[in-house]
């Protein structure tokens, strides 16, 4: 049974790695933003230590940060993915800790809540990494929320060097997204009780 | 102007990393079946030890492998790239180095011919990640052979634990493309001349 | 509330219009195969008539078919849908009624719980073509089913002139689907509730 | 032998079916901003009237509008092609014309230069479509212009009932890849020669 008024923990990956990462301000964006009657805590994984994936190194065992990643994605309600878009795509540093998660028999993402986003230069925002991104989960089987998208041009909004967004119109669509994500859990823990 | 009967150097990318991959061994039958009239030499590169591209990491200068591995491609007169199927695309390691690769200034992936391949477990063969290759390098501006496509269901076709390829008709596909590949080195110079 | 035991309506779209369509003869399969303690009807819709999308025939009124349609899907518990792969993507007879019954103000496809399959010549069945649908339905807002996938090698496993389907591991792989879709049904009303 | 100076002669494919259309807009301003020292016409081929592609159809003969369009393409140096963005991928309209010209035992597309851009609602201006059109065509094996590319957003540029186009920059875009495209076609051209 979902009990009303729960409030939920999330878990974010961001996608780029770099410290001064637009797509990992966004995520700040995200916390910010929150519902704060239906959200507890929006906690920003990394994941920097990360090898590559690689079979032979596999065969020596997964990596603990991997499996310390895959618990918290277990324990969470919902994971938050924000991912820039490389070469018309996903980042490989994103793409390596799905990867690595795939590996995990437990398969923490499946059947979890998940919201995606993309902050990218040019004027699309990422989209073209946004449908690859909605691909490849498909394999992991979470439940990709649907509606509201929400793709940033970075370049065009000006994220200043401490990462502070001015957008109006970009900052309501972060919120109206992030209001919208406790009711698409909500759909998803009521779909699986 | 293109010699008549001008041997080209090809060099490889196998988007697995491990040793018994089966993408690498494929790509040695390229090797073994490339019509030795018309190419000298396939060489398969490696680049097992970049790491996860991070725009932190290239502040500190783009690493001396992905350099070398750009000069590579650069002197050579086609490049041969052979992907797994992770998660409904290609490997975290393959996006990685090509991230890397479009990050240096000589754009060496530039006018260069290109031809794929894809060797997976399903009956599918990787198909799935061949379109997502085919988008991701359109951003480089190579020139991606159209046809004949390659894709080999790993599982099905019995690759031995020497990495023995023993189905006649996917050695058959493998010899056509490799067959062809030249012609579409010959098709991109004229143009480019 | 979910009722224990309801019986759903489920309507269905074959994406290629030929009589003797091996897609809406793997739709016979699935209307065969259904378990009949969960579902009560499997109709395959028909949309022969219905003209190419163009704005300014929308303009003097959305074709009475597709209203047909859009009722029938409305009033259905969920919707099944075949695609053949044309031209590495679906075919244009599927686009077109999807196209069309995106003009509907009723939306009748939102939260609408979707499975989708494909058969097409060639080895892979038509999955170049099942991740097009997902994302054109993406769009629409319906829950399509993420597992399991059926793709279906239509040469391969030889219909015959009646619409025969005489292999046992596609049987399987039909029948295991269309009794997983009652479960998705269930999932996305309890969802929704 | 690829003639100095030479004048191409293009035809263009619009989408979109509607007489006010953007899409067939956007392209008499390719015809009107090209370079005309290169290029001799760009006529815009109607094809309203061609069924929606289904075998049974196919049986009873190729339409002549099909056959008629497969001609002027197959007599042209180039083709342009303009897709709006309907359910995240191209028009069926435009589908449908590709799938038929795929019956053609001519295989007009084979071979042939090809420019493509988008013109759609929304701030991506139908980049979701632009990467479908690439893959659909690939089985077609046109060579089609790898850079750069236009998507327009519509709305975004208030094009005036008369289908008028007031902004610089799009006016811009689009003048870059219609003087690029004779480049193109000398290249494919040279290639093949």
């Amino acid at each position: 049974m979902v009990e009303a008024g729960k409030l939920y923990k999330i878990v974010a990956l961001s996608g780029s790695l770099r410290e001064a990462s637009t797509n990992t301000a966004a995520l700040r964006y995200v916390q910010e933003l929150a519902p704060k009657d239906r959200i507890a805590s929006i906690e920003i994984l990394t994941y920097k230590d990360v090898p590559i994936y690689d079979g032979d190194v596999e065969a020596n065992g997964i990596p603990d940060t991997v499996k310390a990643i895959g618990e918290k994605i277990a324990e969470a309600d919902g994971v938050y993915i924000s991912t820039p878009e490389y070469n018309f795509s996903i980042s490989a540093a994103l793409k390596n800790i799905i990867d690595w998660l795939s590996r995990l028999q437990s398969a923490p993402l499946k059947d979890k809540p998940v919201a995606i986003m993309s902050v990218s230069a040019g004027p699309s925002g990422g989209l073209r990494a946004q449908y690859d991104l909605r691909k490849i989960l498909l394999y992991l089987r979470p439940h990709v929320m649907i509606a509201p998208e929400v793709s940033i041009p970075a370049n065009y909004l000006k994220f200043d060097k401490d990462g502070k967004l001015n957008d109006e119109s970009t900052l309501k669509s972060i919120e109206t997204q992030v209001k919208a994500f406790p009711g698409w859990i909500d759909f998803v823990k009521k779909g699986l009780a």
